[in-house]
């Protein structure tokens, strides 16, 4: 399947306004061979609402899970100028190396889960505007970002796992919630990479300016919220989440970054994210509240707060539990196992 | 490292009294290599305290999760015969030959947590006295059944999870709880594999008369409340959380069923379970109450109640991404990554 590059907002719309619904067919499939595994009704709980989710957005049944992807997005923010981060901005960059050259915590849970690991770098060298001064990106910027991220999803994969590394994106993307669901600076910032004191009001300062110079243009239209406010990491996991659904390619979305970036899909439309699991609940508070807001239940709950889909690689071997008790339990009668009693 | 087999509680109370705390060299050197590597400080949750977790229970550094063995162990109860459950005793046998031909959701759980499984059936054709009519096991059958469970941990295991197969061994469960640390029928059982209504009604008749029979000679005293209201696969687990502590074993405990037998242990020793994880809090609502008087937090929450060490499986692959996190990532210094500023 191909998705043609949208360069504007108008065309992401246009995509958004047609995109696939669940496959029923592979959803009844599924159900009938669960209600027929040797376990009470119910009993793997999550495990197989996950192997019919799965089944419904992959579109055939039974679920696979042989190639899983992780796509990792970074991107260098002009707001960490402001001094809202515990780290400098070019740790944005050292931390894109240490991906590439294996070091990083994602890379060790990719290789623990046996997913593919891809690092996207979006113009390090070239922060976004500090969205106190102006707007991160322009319209055009963004929906090339966002383009960027579609590009990550390649024919084949069985699920794509999303996540961020950007100096100063919690700053952007508390911003980007409190535009999307209201609130300020003081509900939604949390530490992040580690902030408090004077850089958490430092941080909280930022978001409130943020909010107070784009209402205006971005309350009630999030593509416009995400390009103000947001960065191009940000644009690109929206990105690939519009293709993931497109091309039928479940997804799994980290944490508080990457979730904000994806509400702003939810706002368009509140069934743009059913074909999206949140992987883990993060210890940065905002991400609760988001959940929340956003109706999603994640899988874990492990108080990490790293980013760089952390979260999302830890998740994997859950997903493929769900995919190996689906399809390899023997049914009730394969087994000769007696059923419940009258 | 032998233990010798115990054939009696007052044996099994001087190993209680002998057993090894935490190495602290291990846990000194994991949160030394913790602090250096590239990531903020405690980023990577309760995956860093697995990692430390680890090391001090396997009394090494670094920790190694290379071979994992999950137990489960199966017994039959008398007092199913009193429609406690909602399927029928012979389940027991028929859920073992699955297991054996490997057609139950842990075969898949192991197999895709690349763990080795053993089955242990209890003496299956024999199964327990009905303990509202008298003690389920004499002292010395309690005794055998520990040591029989003892004997599932092998010396080279680096991680152990635990589990059970029994029909009506909630109703025992339930019991040995509210034996444990007080309340009755009503407040600890639950529908297990499905029970509601009348049988509901019989499940809470039987733990209250249970309770009623043996309450003068089982409170305050952990071990003959496990052979008045517990089974032989509930006995070898706590065998088993005692051999993994001499072994030095560390323990993944699953479900509702596991956790009772395991808190035995815990009223005779309040560091009795230090070495244990709990994988994951069932949908029996009596675990998340256990869990609560055990102080302790399940690793996973995913509405699972099954039972037979699925959920113990099911966090293997948590504690392997822990290992690969502790021991893969690089250091701030090798990876020239900068540091928190100032």
């Amino acid at each position: 399947m191909t998705t043609s590059v949208p360069a504007s907002f108008a065309e992401i719309r246009a995509i958004l306004a047609a995109w696939p619904a669940a496959d029923l067919g592979a959803a009844t499939l599924a159900a009938a061979r669960e209600a027929q595994l040797t376990k009470p009704a119910g009993a793997l709980g999550r495990l197989e609402e996950i192997g019919a989710w799965l089944a419904s957005w992959q579109g055939h049944h039974p679920p696979a899970l042989d190639r899983a992807r992780i796509a990792v997005f970074a991107g260098n923010h002009g707001v960490a100028a402001r001094g809202v981060s515990a780290y400098p901005p070019e740790v944005t960059t050292q931390m894109v190396a240490n991906f590439v050259s294996g070091g990083a915590a994602v890379n060790q849970l990719c290789r623990s889960a046996d997913a593919e690991l891809r690092v996207y770098e979006m113009a390090l060298e070239e922060p976004t505007a500090d969205f106190t001064e102006g707007a991160a990106m322009s319209e055009a910027d963004c929906a090339i970002a966002m383009s960027y991220g579609m590009m990550a999803v390649e024919p084949g994969l069985d699920l794509i796992g999303l996540g961020e590394m950007g100096i100063a994106n919690t700053t952007s993307a508390a911003a980007l919630a409190a535009m999307l669901f209201g609130g300020d600076g003081r509900g939604w910032a949390g530490p992040g990479t580690g902030v408090a004191g004077p850089a958490l009001g430092r941080k909280i300062a930022a978001i409130d300016a943020g909010l107070a110079r784009h209402r205006d243009a971005a309350a009630g239209d999030p593509l416009t919220a995400l390009a103000c406010l947001g960065g191009r990491e940000l644009a690109a996991i929206a990105g690939a989440i519009i293709a993931a659904r497109m091309a039928r390619t479940p997804v799994l979305l980290d944490g508080f970054a990457c979730t904000a970036a994806a509400a702003v899909l939810h706002k368009l439309d509140s069934h743009a994210l059913d074909h999206c699991l949140v992987a883990h609940v993060s210890a940065e508070p905002g991400h609760r509240k988001l959940l929340a807001a956003l109706g999603k239940r994640p899988l874990l709950d492990l108080d990490m707060r790293l980013g760089e889909a952390s979260g999302a690689a830890l998740a994997i071997p859950l997903l493929k539990a769900a995919v190996a008790c689906h399809t390899g339990m023997a049914t009730f009668a394969e087994a000769g196992v007696s059923g419940k009693s009258a």
